[in-house]
């Protein structure tokens, strides 16, 4: 039988009371995994980090031990899943990861209004899949992962949404969770998983300090905070919301956010109790043809400590929108250039110089730009490999910042010494 | 000052009188590297083999030493890079590689009507883009290639050219290969490149040999033999133009085919004498969610020399035209397997039993078929290292074939045991 708890978050320091440093453990199948928080997972579609093989990803050092997939990649796919019996993580060729899997694929528009009572929808390559509580815990079965997002009614985020609607959905989301937790306990496949409760309520406060405490009475190995995506709201009221609400969650369980992956909503939903994020950011970056650049060296070395004077970058073009509300997440934001810029032409320095990224130590950015402009298949496969050690090397800055208390620095560094303003001059 | 030819073609056996094998040498800035023919240079657009980044490339064996550029994904960058100074293999971050600078891109269709006596046209991202003699060589300067192809009027093979166009390519060509080479001989930047002459002269056997005879009066390198690509004309007439032609050629000189990559095209070109080819068709099959799938295997044991009884084999899709017109090279061959095909979507085996290579060592048959439904950014990744290696496999093999006279049975072996026809058992 199924659902005894051996995840467990080990705190080793609370910068400021909020900010936590420490280690996840005792996950996994054998119990044996770890994974450093503040941190994030690593972001799949179907089980691939996007335009990259497993051996080109694991050249780059800081990848988490987490593997996310999302059931609107996979749902479609039950029946093979079911046929071939030893779970998505062989099925993908995927070998010593710890597997995640979550409803919606953050980094993926999800049509609303197709929510009932007894089931939500999932969107996949071939529409929509509507889950019953019967039905997503099958695809858990078909999916062995490690552990799992209970299934939840996560359509309060839009403007508008009224109080009944938010109250309905978190009355919905703890009824799916103990059915998923009944059906869990039962199922011998599922033994030694773990399932994280999901935290819904909206932008009403009560409401989400109703579904964070009533979530914590329940069996469950930790919280995803659902339905506080960049464009739902901005930072202010989802700090205040996570803030209010990580009271009412214990303290030796994690707090995954979802759908948030700006490094400075990231930091600043650090700094209101978030342990856990979700990596799709860097391959938003990706596809719009764009690099992160952006400093998050904390070093004492005041030479070293600002990246290189780039009086050609180009925020201009960029939208920060600290305060503002903006959900098209296409856009480009403040922390990346956009190679596609004809200034890059006769550009020959790496991406970031002294970035040790297979991409930054053997290309320029003329050539970036020149892959982009011909639509050559290898820019979106150098552009991935760069954004994805540029964000995971900040992950590790981050943790390192709070070790030595050094998080203001860092803040100052990543929000370009000017604390969220849209022009900066680093 | 330029043009002192070092490249030369070392033969150790021509089989039946046609089939050349060999070592090409002294070629490269250097003069240190080598090919072996019959053999292919490296497939690129804009320098990079689709897909794959040089260090998921440098996992494949058997890669060839020269690596093919093509003005026509080139041309429009000319200021960067005569701005940038070092050359296209720097410019790129190529590194030990000998680089080729052909006209056109053979996996890309060439819009006709746009020749004149005194130019050519090439299509890059942004049009066309006009190439006087002058153009093209400061085009040569700029890129810095260790071998190119003389400037050629190829625009002969659609149906119906009539005898006097024909002729009059001929003569451009010749005329361009002229003006080439007085513009190479004076430049210092050239000093070591090898010039390939181009032999036209459409289906017309008198023009061919006039097209192969003044040519090799002129002091070329090599010769590129144009006009005869797969859709320009069956395999009959092609064998009997290339084995009347290449009578004209000295034998110690290497001829490059261009446009031709269907193994069993390549297998019927060598036997009429041709040494070098593009690499081109792994990419096509790869672009159209296909996997190569074909026996070279010559090995004495008879239960390795038979690719794995794959009854599900769908040839019935598939067009091997041989001996009917096919301009369209998207559409399958019988060479490869269609992995969108509901059929594999439960077929938990590698693509190639045996094969050796990253794709078929790590994933199946059905996850491949997932990835594809899906759109998922690896299935190109996944399916060009395969395509590459099985590919360049196939010419080593052929190599291997020529050595131990064992030319007839890989014959077999590649087209399936029936020499050509349009169904397969095996």
């Amino acid at each position: 039988m199924a659902g005894s708890i051996r995840m467990k978050l080990e705190l080793r320091r609370v910068v400021q009371g909020r900010s936590r440093l420490g280690v996840l453990k005792g996950f996994g199948r054998t119990g044996q995994h770890s994974l450093e928080v503040p941190g994030c997972l690593l972001y799949t579609r179907f089980g691939t980090v996007p335009h990259l093989t497993q051996d080109t990803l694991h050249t780059l050092s800081n990848l988490p031990s987490v593997t996310q997939v999302t059931l609107s990649n996979i749902a479609e796919h039950q029946e093979v899943l079911e046929e071939f019996k030893d779970g998505f993580r062989k099925f993908a060729g995927l070998h010593d990861t710890v597997l995640y899997c979550s409803l919606h694929d953050p980094a993926a528009a999800c049509p609303t209004g197709y929510t009932t009572n007894q089931t939500v929808s999932v969107w996949g390559s071939g529409g929509r899949i509507e889950l019953t509580v019967a039905k997503f815990m099958a695809l858990q079965k078909a999916v062995q992962p490690d552990w799992y997002q209970s299934m939840a009614d996560g359509e309060t985020w839009q403007n508008n949404t009224s109080r009944k609607r938010v109250r309905k959905s978190v009355d919905r989301t703890l009824a799916h969770l103990d059915e998923c937790l009944l059906v869990h306990q039962k199922s011998q496949e599922l033994e030694g998983v773990e399932v994280f409760g999901v935290v819904e309520g909206g932008d009403i406060l009560e409401e989400r300090l109703r579904s964070a405490r009533e979530t914590a009475k329940r069996p469950v190995a930790g919280f995803c905070l659902d339905g506080l995506q960049t464009g739902a709201m901005d930072q202010t009221l989802r700090t205040q919301l996570i803030t209010a609400l990580t009271k009412e969650l214990p303290e030796d369980k994690p707090r995954l956010l979802q759908g948030v992956g700006r490094p400075d909503e990231v930091l600043a939903c650090v700094e209101a109790g978030v342990d856990l994020f979700e990596s799709f950011f860097p391959f938003q970056v990706t596809e719009r043809g764009c690099a992160l650049f952006f400093s998050f060296d904390i070093s004492p070395d005041p030479e070293r400590a600002v990246l290189e004077l780039d009086k050609q970058r180009d925020t201009a073009g960029a939208t920060q929108q600290n305060g503002g509300l903006n959900l098209d997440q296409t856009q480009m934001t403040s922390f990346e250039i956009n190679l596609k810029d004809k200034r890059y032409q006769d550009d020959f320095r790496p991406l970031v110089d002294g970035c040790g990224c297979y991409c930054c130590k053997n290309h320029q950015r003329a050539y970036l730009h020149h892959l982009l402009m011909t639509n050559e298949l290898l820019a979106g496969v150098l552009l991935m490999i760069h954004n994805t050690a540029h964000y995971h090397g900040f992950f590790s800055a981050l943790r390192d910042a709070l070790a030595t208390d050094k998080l203001d620095l860092l803040k100052r560094r990543v929000l370009g010494e000017r604390g969220g303003q849209t022009e900066r001059k680093d």
